[in-house]
């Protein structure tokens, strides 16, 4: 029995998997960033060989173990550009792994954790936002994903800067009265006192100096004050327009040419309904009743892709069988 | 004859006028930035002390030189809550300069450099913009200046970000087509080479490495390239948006009962026609023609405020002979 060691390398933590070619997975691991762009790629080799640590201690002498592992598959954002598959494959090594390691495109993980098949579209928005379209089981198109300066409309950031804004322009008097204000101020613990500076709420300052503490990707923080105010027309508009942006980038990898479900993830869309449900009527008035999937993670398709990448067929069974699996391992 | 010190602290530049209590500018120096916030406390202080160097030197004996200094005045932002009157006192104590030292707002020393009177308004949009509503010659409201990542709205950085990120939404074909993409790449020294990765044009890569290798505030350098593309619609869209955010601003400071000429300040304004006369018509069109004048600095201004402190009557010949002495010495 043949296995292949499957890893999610997210920003915010690294999951393992070893899964055998009937798509049974037999260990899981996790440890914490496993992303070179958010923890180094030193520090993020650590991280991976941790989490395959764990997860070859769960899966025993079941095929081989580590000596059984005929590949690493590692899914994570703009990997190829930041470092190279030697410093993952030294960190594995130790452990007794010493199959070829490759990289995948973190969406399409993604894409392959809602659905076994080949062509279809993800959308992803955590505190960033990227949409792909998969074709014949790779990335065909991207879309987005430039980061908090250049893009990621519709993202956490931006979701999370607009909050802050509005509660600042509020309490300067330049934007309209909104529940953003009360929520922004509390999720920072500042108190207003009544207390005015130049004609302007003596709190705006001490907002100021608190925001400008954080590093601007932070900002992310206040998104789900956003969710939380529905009702309020600031907040609402501001859903709104992050529905609007994300819709358009998923637009722009849209060949009608191309059909397919569309998988969408990341912690703004997956704890967000508001935006999944304004997402997925977009798509549905294009041509009949669109299959949306949700998820939370990439590690089903991490395996899904590390198989193929074997030539291992993966179908609607081996799929279930690799979710289902995985899911009795957690 | 006594002698006061006036300095005008900018982020760029540090400018310091020797002015007696007829108006008459004597002595006139410039250094690097004397702005805490900027340069950070000592290094202000020291370009303060170099740039009052400089305008003694000038001034020579008249007036006792520096011992015949009986005031200085510093306008500055923020400088209130950055550093003490004793640090910048104490790099002056070495010129000869034994005078006790006030600060006052930068955005005062604009309003005083663009008129003599005592009620008004003031509007500076350099990298950052702010607007104040000046009574009785002290600012009685502020609104915005809040920078870059919660406020400045229609400053020189909000229009390039939304330039380089409408560069950005073209190359990734999420936004429409639009002439600054090509001077986007151009500033940057960037070229396109037609090649694609994942459907995207490849330079569009190499534009996000080098816009985040900036500090953000950097993208300020972009915001001219929005007027040079005048006739662009994403462009003319940017400055619209900027010239309506910078109206907002001002219009939050109004108060029906202050009348008093608008003086707009800082190089986004100062430099670009087509926002001062959108704002100049704004202001026309609430009851009548509206008194706007345009200044690139506050030096005059912090001499007016300077000889106020001191209790001389700044009015209109007065002001007069401060902006043409001083511009006899530069």
């Amino acid at each position: 029995m043949t296995l292949h060691l499957a890893v999610d390398a997210g920003g915010t933590s690294t999951r393992c998997v070893v899964v055998d070619e009937t798509g049974g997975c037999l260990g899981y691991g996790r440890a914490a960033s496993g992303n070179p762009i958010s923890a180094g790629p030193a520090l993020a080799a650590r991280s991976v060989a941790e989490a395959a640590a764990d997860a070859l201690r769960q899966a025993g002498s079941a095929g081989g173990g580590a000596a059984g592992v005929a590949s690493v598959l590692l899914a994570m954002a703009g990997a190829s550009a930041l470092s190279s598959t030697e410093l993952f494959a030294a960190e594995l090594a130790p452990l007794g792994v010493r199959a070829p390691v490759a990289f995948a495109p973190d969406l399409l993980a993604t894409f392959c954790s809602g659905t076994w098949r080949a062509d279809g579209y993800a959308l992803v928005a955590g505190t960033g936002a990227t949409a792909v379209r998969v074709e014949g089981g790779e990335v065909a198109r991207a879309a987005d994903g430039l980061g908090w300066l250049l893009g990621d409309d519709g993202s956490g950031f931006w979701i999370g800067e607009r909050v802050a804004r509005a509660a600042a322009a509020d309490l300067d008097g330049r934007g309209p009265r909104t529940a953003l204000t009360a929520a922004v101020l509390a999720a920072l613990g500042l108190a207003p006192d009544g207390a005015q500076v130049q004609g302007r709420a003596a709190v705006l300052q001490r907002l100021v100096e608190t925001v400008y503490a954080l590093r601007p990707v932070e900002l992310s923080r206040f998104a789900r004050l956003a969710f939380q105010a529905a009702g309020d027309p600031v907040a609402d508009a501001i859903v709104r327009g992050a529905a609007d942006a994300l819709v358009r980038t998923l637009e722009t990898v849209t060949d009608p040419a191309v059909e397919g479900p569309v998988v969408l993830g990341g912690g703004t869309l997956a704890q967000h309904d508001a935006l999944v449900d304004r997402i997925a009527a977009t798509r549905g008035s294009e041509g009949g009743a669109a299959e949306v999937h949700v998820v939370d993670e990439g590690t089903v398709g991490a395996a899904v892709v590390a198989l193929r990448h074997a030539s291992v067929t993966v179908d609607g069974p081996v799929f279930e069988r690799i979710a289902r699996t995985l899911d009795a391992l957690r």
